[in-house]
């Protein structure tokens, strides 16, 4: 029995039902419409939203996550699947399960390695360039559905399009997030009254009834090609998943377990290959949802989860009706809120470096594809912290009038002495930064100087090349009649350089405090 | 006309005479046995320690440095020509040749484009076991020489291995450096003298008297197969000569100009391709030489350049009988001396992550190759230290007797109030670390603690991603009824974050610092 079973309370199912049932009604044309974007049969979306869903609430962690089909997942499977359909010779179905087996393997290997903390490589900016390029890769593909061939076509498209905008700007949020699946019925009902597949419009199609077969073939041959693509695939459900539940835990004072989410993820796209699915994840905006209307425990996702199996094994031809162009138009409008616009001004207003990364992201995955946009993001990303540590911030400090407090001499009123030099060198000494910092710190220095002391309180390593670094310094300065001091060395670090000879060969001394530091260097100099 | 000639004075003509007559005598058997090394006839070796020392001279930084083949660059050239060879049907002197216009033109560049930063990506370690896995390699592939193949052969060569190992132990080591010209003048006169040619003691053979030929026919269409090669090069031309430069300035309280020296020795391969050269570099051993020799300036450069010319000019016939097991010893006997042992046990000391990362370049130099291994090394160096700043120190600060400073309770007698939680975070914060501290801090809670001060004397920066963490653990704190405070935030900081609405969102307060906090929220607690 999992964890939240166990201390189940009577008085939780009336949440966890209403938003069993409302999700329900949101997966049901997603889901579907998540399976025509990964270029696979409608039913596969709803196969994979429903044994996948079951395994995630056996082990998940998160109580309102909603796993199944997603965009980004989707895309990408997509893009996997298009290059080796033709060259393999299986369907695009075979294909997904094979990548979905993968990513599920990948995720579970995670877990036992206990690999979650690198899903921290994806920054802010990355993961919403990234999110924002695939979401406008799906827009473009979705266009030509959207619009179709004829005008009723356009008419039903659009129109979707915008009675779905007027239903968010009209209805309060909680009834605004039930509207794609009313707008959705108001369609079929108007293709199934009008007879609208006469005049050109597509239409969904028969669904083949009755529960997701089980079974999968394996075709370890295929394996190696569709490894990258499943590696890349494993990392963004986990970030996608981790961090959606993150935001609903917040909500709800609760925790996140990295092993417990790798595991529930993971165990969700094994269950989806050997069910005729797709790889899954878990998304905020139907988690998101799946939280407003309710849930309060994984069992809202396990009655989901039985409800689209119930829709499955009742008659399915009222679903072939659904009519594609406003499908295309609720998946166009579910798209696009991902194209957070607002998050990346505000990186803008932050930090216009974190800003570029963000478009760079987003205009990789759109001219190169999704999985080179993620590298070249993730590379960005990394270059940018190694450049901002490489020429860190270094203060000139003096004393403030409290004669205790040291600071930046360009930001406060201070006291300073000709022969003293104060500086506090803002980044960890690293091999990338220690020998121009040297540099700088030995520009830095007047003739008058006599003694320089480092501030280390914000050093938070030296490592071996920065000892090295550090030892120059102090043998180039001591040519010049200057002593070098150091001053507020942290614990962590002093334990290293006691093992090194840095110590025995400063030609100054090692202060606790840089006030300490200061006191000692003047009275020596009223003492001479 | 070189700055350095404009300042010169009559008195340092003494020393760069003497220098140059010294290292000439190093370097007319260290020239030709390193083209040995590079695959390539042994007069090539003194082109290169011709016109390219007379180029550097002319535009290069340092007073010291002695540009010409060395051990490295010889190895990684006979490394990049073996592979081509065969395919193009070019010579292994044109390919060199090709291969020093591709590392003059990539030096020229970086000197242009300003990238001599981008040399501080070679930390200690990795350059250290670089230069010992390349030493390793070089001793490996001088064994057959100089063993030989008859008895004889054996033992010149093992004699004057033990002759210079003899030499160092006894001689003072002004005079030690000198060992090898003199073994080697022994050597070649016991070849004559014994008639030992005819005892299967190969020989060097004839040298072709005469200045370096000039000229170069551009081979375009090698360059692109030629290039990565080329960039390594080039890379460690500059690191080599960078850092033995600095050694050496260092020594004379000098400062060494990053533009400059990649001019130089960007200059020196030009050069060096148009006189029928390979690539070169400044080494460290042959500058010390020139430096304790007595060298003051370029001119000692400039002289030695002159007597190799004149060696050429002369009758060369004397060198022919230069026995190739007593050159390999002399070589062996300097690349093990690269084999900085000393230094791997310092790096061990200090710590043991510096010292793999050492030895897994080397061993990766060894069985992968050159280009490989310091690729290994630079991409574990990196990786080591996002490793570092992902998993930060996080020290918990109690108020030491004087009532002013705040220091890590582990370490020292300090006062804590139960209610007061004062956490300082050694790193800066960013995407690869917020979200991790965040869960570490939130895990640090105790539930007496009702206000949690965030000391950020060490946080140098707080990248986009970041921001939103210390929003995300503000709200979970929140829920908890813990106020989350900062104080000592650096200025470049908080100019940061006024830009963002984290500052509004805080429930807790911003201080100068963490005393002014301890003090505040301690007497709040008593007005209660």
């Amino acid at each position: 029995m999992p964890n939240w079973w166990r201390h189940y309370h009577r008085d939780m199912l009336g949440g966890d039902l209403g938003a069993g049932v409302v999700v329900a009604l949101m997966l049901l044309p997603q889901g579907m419409a998540y399976a025509l974007v990964a270029g696979l049969p409608a039913v596969v979306g709803l196969y994979a939203s429903i044994l996948p869903a079951l395994a995630y609430a056996l082990v998940g962690s998160s109580a309102s996550l909603s796993v199944g089909p997603m965009a980004l997942t989707s895309l990408m499977t997509a893009q996997a699947v298009a290059e080796l359909a033709p060259v393999t010779g299986l369907t695009a179905v075979e294909l997904a399960a094979q990548l979905a087996l993968l990513c599920g393997a990948v995720l579970l290997l995670c877990a036992v390695l206990r690999l979650g903390f690198l899903c921290a490589l994806l920054s802010r900016p990355v993961l919403g360039g990234f999110t924002g390029g695939v979401a406008l890769l799906v827009v473009t593909g979705q266009v030509e559905t959207l619009l179709g061939s004829t005008a009723s076509s356009t008419a039903l498209g659009v129109g979707t399009l915008l009675a779905l905008y007027g239903a968010r700007l009209c209805l309060p949020p909680r009834w605004g997030r039930l509207a794609p699946a009313l707008v959705l019925a108001l369609a079929t009902c108007l293709v199934a009254w009008g007879n609208l597949q006469q005049s050109g419009v597509q239409v969904l199609g028969a669904i083949p009834a009755g529960l997701p077969p089980l079974g999968l073939s394996l075709q370890p041959s295929l394996w190696p090609e569709l490894l990258p693509s499943a590696l890349l695939l494993a990392f963004v459900i986990f970030v996608s998943g981790h961090s959606s539940a993150m935001v609903l835990a917040q909500r709800r004072g609760e925790r996140v377990d990295d092993g417990r989410e790798l595991l529930g993820q993971g165990l969700a796209n094994l269950v989806s290959a050997v069910s005729s699915g797709f790889p899954v994840a878990g998304g905020l905006s139907r988690s998101a949802l799946n939280h407003v209307a309710g849930a309060r425990s994984q069992l809202a996702g396990v009655i989901t989860a039985l409800l689209l199996g119930l829709a499955l094994l009742l008659p399915t031809g009222w679903l072939s009706l659904l009519p594609l162009p406003a499908l295309a138009a609720t998946i166009i409008f579910a798209v696009l809120g991902m194209l957070d616009l607002n998050g990346l001004r505000q990186a803008w207003r932050y930090d216009p470096r974190d800003a570029g990364v963000w478009l760079a992201t987003l205009l990789s995955v759109v001219t190169l594809g999704v999985e080179e946009g993620v590298l070249v993001g993730v590379l960005l990303s990394l270059a940018g912290h190694l450049a901002r540590s490489s020429r860190p911030h270094i203060a000139v400090l003096g004393r403030m009038a409290d004669g205790e407090s040291f600071r930046n001499v360009r930001r406060h009123v201070v006291e300073t002495r000709e022969h003293l030099l104060l500086l506090r060198i803002d980044a960890s000494l690293f091999f990338g930064n220690a020998t121009a910092i040297a540099g700088r710190v030995d520009a830095m220095l007047t003739p008058a100087v006599r003694e320089l002391v480092l501030d280390m309180s914000a050093v938070n390593g030296v490592d071996f090349s920065a000892l090295f670094a550090l030892g120059e310094l102090n043998a180039t300065l001591a040519r010049r009649g200057v002593r070098l001091h150091l001053a507020a060395v942290k614990g962590p670090i002093l334990d290293r350089l006691c093992r090194s000879s840095l110590l025995d060969e400063l030609d100054g001394q090692l202060f606790a405090t840089t006030a300490e530091a200061y006191r000692c260097l003047c009275s020596a100099e009223l003492a001479e």
